[in-house]
């Protein structure tokens, strides 16, 4: 299978990964969430060639996690805004930094700590049970086969 | 920057992403939690080239987040299995899921659906604080400087 196709496995993890596509498209949104709005500060802030960074922020627009916003007129300038898809990936972030700050701290601890305003803590981001609100182990989890899944009519069509 | 400079800076997304790499280590992982664990599994499942599948699984054993064991003697056979760190992992998959299946469903329902055996019910993942067990929401956020914001002492040197 080449990886262009992957996207048409009824899998939610292959779709989301060929929208979020690599390492430098998580990492742009790791500066939006920290409130970084426009190229030049992705660019400066990553140190990602601005061709690399172009294509990646093109993606995601057309995949409509960011929205392309005129901030100025003369020149005209835009900004790349988080939509509400957008902010639904925090927890994908979170889930990342959680990993990172357990297993790849080399000894010193969180890089950075997060506080919780409403509650006031610092706090672990951690994955629960929308229905109990217990913490989620793969040994108690049975995936089923879902309403949506569907082998994507291209993949049919071509036998594989 | 360069990519392989990334897990320098002190960043656990940026090191996180440093060991997962790209999207093929995602979907091999993805693989491991629905409970495979050889070669030939791994690459019929997925369809990657065996040349591919074996570097991100050398590398994933090299991480720590698979152990490399034996299962037969003659000829000799290994399995890939998920170690303690490996297994902190899934919070990540259920982020990716979790979004795939509410952004990319293409209105059909999720693929897969889950089943969190010890309540009962099938349940979307939810990232909640650790103190107070409210879902996390990017604005109520605050990250702050931790003990771990060290620049490393490669990028120092070299002036960066």
């Amino acid at each position: 299978m080449k990886w262009q196709d992957i996207g048409d496995i009824p899998c939610s993890i292959a779709r989301s990964l060929a929208v979020l596509g690599d390492r430098w498209t998580l990492m742009v949104l790791r500066n939006a969430f920290l409130g970084i709005k426009r190229f030049d500060d992705f660019q400066t802030n990553l140190g990602v060639t601005r061709h690399v960074l172009a294509e990646r922020l093109q993606r995601l627009v057309e995949a409509g996690v960011f929205a392309k916003v005129p901030y100025q007129q003369k020149p005209e300038r835009f900004e790349y805004r988080l939509t509400e898809k957008g902010r639904d990936l925090y927890p994908v972030l979170l889930a990342l930094v959680a990993w990172g700050d357990k297993w790849l701290d080399e000894g010193r601890g969180a890089p950075l700590e997060y506080l919780h305003q409403p509650c006031g803590h610092k706090f672990r981001p951690t994955m629960v049970c929308s229905e109990c609100g217990e913490p989620l182990n793969p040994r108690q989890v049975m995936p089923m086969i879902g309403p949506g899944f569907v082998i994507a009519p291209k993949q049919a069509a071509a036998g594989e």
